[in-house]
């Protein structure tokens, strides 16, 4: 059994990135990556690259050659991944795969999404083809709106309130306020929050991630190969992927992201862990309800106990579970295919201790959650500091 | 070492299927090749599909979780890979590295492309997406202007004419017309070829691969797995992939795919055998040049001989190396994402000894080659009969 390490981790400045375009971002991320690494590029031997949407954003497919070809790093074979808002998890999940098949020593993941080049509306389009295109975008469903259904119901069965949501994005701002690559490097109060307009009720413009540009790239290698060449590394202990329906209309309950709690579970088993044994996790918040539903769903608290726990500071950096570190998507920003990557690019920093303000003290065990659309994909990775047993 | 097998394949017919969806088109390849295989559903654990622009085809992504909603086979891992016309190559390697890595037993892999629910204007622009969007078509190069550089400098430096080109087309419809689920099932002269008109000079419509919509799948499975089940099975031997510059521009030749030499070079390697050895292969003729490049860079004809190699009839059903078989992407049809897996499904049935009228005599060892963009991604894949030892 081959196991995976990551070497390396760099990724863009997230935000309106207009000065820059999708091919420098690939390049900015990934050179950080080597850079970090140690390693010369003729050593990556494949390349898994996420990207959501790219031809409707920039009328560019292909993007696995356009990523080689940028980086200079033709022939290898580089492979574009898709699944909606989980694409950078998927992308980090066949790099995975592709080293534990022994087939690559070192491989290069990378997400990038260039969403800014387009009009608001344009956007919102292409991200809708993240849900179902024949069941819901066709009668005018929106991703707001898709995850307000999930919110009302949260409400409505558990007691979670409007004000417990927004106090995930004041949060998750105040971490994004110490992660210099933050989209929103300023915090909100909650009075902002609830005070912002609704985008579709209870889901207001502060519960929202933004429309980002960005890339972020990690380097993986098989542990025997990383300890030849001394390299440091933390583990990839686990990556698992489960799917959905794509149709919330379809699914038995609009409280719980079965694709999330079939990852977990499987990863957990995977690394040999407990929920308890996790010291913080990135988790999928493009909504704050998503959140909530994510430390239900990996079991970090009951079901119908997120909004309260949010509530009571347990995850916050210096809570029970820090959740979100780097921000999250709220305020770390949200560029589609870029985001299961920066996951992992925070775990790497988090778990070799060098994330500064935002560090989660004797972090020894990081989690990651990406999910594509309304859940139908969900991909949860687990990470261990180097040498650490349990 | 895990050894990949496939135990099943199935596809649509291919066409302008108006009257069958995406969605039905998944399910009707993916059913045939369970049922080929003789396998449950249940027993799949995890899926890999192509497809390479139904974002701006039918106004949907995330087209993994939507396949395994579609074959009712959630909660397992879903995954769409891209690389334009090369997707369903690069969704087979992908399978095929998924059961190596020990992760999955039994990996469905399908390919699926709806295009002719779009005007031929839209789907040009769509696949132009394949190309680079910066030098080549944001300047109005289309997919057939390139290809047609690529002719004239065959032609210019070896010779090849027109009619050699036209005769690709020839035996590719006259092999379709042999192939129940080929797109065209007719034969077309000589001078039908050389009388259609121009699309960008030297290459003419009757050069051109069709616009199709369809689906193909197989099921790969770990060689012991598929012993211990009792399985029919034809062994996957090896599948490469290698990269080169998206703009054709930036090549150091328009006489060769550097990409598809790279991973030939690579897959008979791992196969263990030469290009003496294989006995037929279906090569990516999106345009009848593209077959005449295909089988120099295959090592099947020294480089510039192609054109004349065609001429003299050592491509045909019963010459020298029989290539596409199925009619290819000329005749069978060229629905994008789903190609690279149909080129499989031939394999699986030729090898099995199932291809009726248009069975290659003596088949044991085919190779599959397709081809993204103007060559920016190339997959080589080898498959041999089971029990065949070279």
């Amino acid at each position: 059994m081959i196991e995976v390490v990551v070497v390396g981790a760099g990724m863009t400045k997230f935000g309106e990135n207009w000065e820059s375009s999708f091919r420098q971002m690939i390049a900015d991320a990934a050179i950080k990556a080597l850079v970090d690494s140690g390693l010369a590029g003729e050593k990556i031997e494949a390349i898994y690259g996420g990207c959501m949407a790219s031809g409707r954003f920039i009328g560019q497919e292909h993007i696995g050659a356009l990523i080689a070809d940028q980086l200079g790093l033709n022939p290898i074979p580089s492979t574009r991944c898709e699944a909606a808002c989980a694409s950078g998890g998927v992308a980090l999940r066949s790099g995975y795969l592709a080293v534990k098949s022994g087939e690559h020593d070192i491989v290069a993941v990378g997400g990038v999404e260039k969403m800014t080049d387009v009009s608001t509306e344009d956007a919102s389009f292409a991200l809708g083809g993240a849900g179902d295109q024949e069941t819901e975008l066709f009668h005018g469903a929106t991703f707001p709106s898709l995850y307000a259904l999930l919110a009302r119901r949260h409400m409505i069965e558990y007691g979670t309130t409007e004000e417990q949501m927004a106090m995930v994005a004041v949060k998750n701002h105040k971490n994004a306020a110490n992660n210099p690559n933050a989209q929103f490097q300023s915090e909100v109060t909650l009075e902002e929050v609830m005070n912002s307009g609704y985008v579709a009720e209870p889901i207001k413009v502060l519960d929202c991630s933004p429309v980002t540009d960005g890339a972020a790239a990690v380097i993986l290698c098989s542990k025997e190969k990383a300890e030849a060449l001394g390299m440091k590394y933390i583990e990839m202990a686990a990556s698992e992927q489960a799917s959905d329906t794509i149709s919330l209309a379809a699914r038995k309950s609009l409280t719980e992201l079965r694709a999330t709690m079939e990852a977990a579970r499987k990863a957990y088993k995977k690394a040999g862990i407990t929920q308890e044994d996790v010291d913080f996790a990135e988790v999928h918040d493009c909504f704050t309800i998503a959140e909530i539903l994510a430390i239900e769903d990996l079991g970090f608290f009951k079901k119908g106990e997120g909004g309260i726990a949010t509530e009571k500071g347990l995850t916050a950096l210096n809570g029970k579970i820090p959740i979100n570190p780097s921000g999250g998507l709220k305020g770390k920003g949200h560029p589609v295919g870029a985001t299961g990557v920066a996951q992992a690019v925070e775990a790497f920093n988090q778990l070799m201790g060098r994330a500064e303000k935002r560090q989660v003290k004797n972090a020894e065990i990081g989690l990651t959650h990406n999910v594509g659309g309304s859940g139908a994909t969900a991909i949860v990775s687990i990470f261990k500091k180097a040498g650490v047993k349990k």
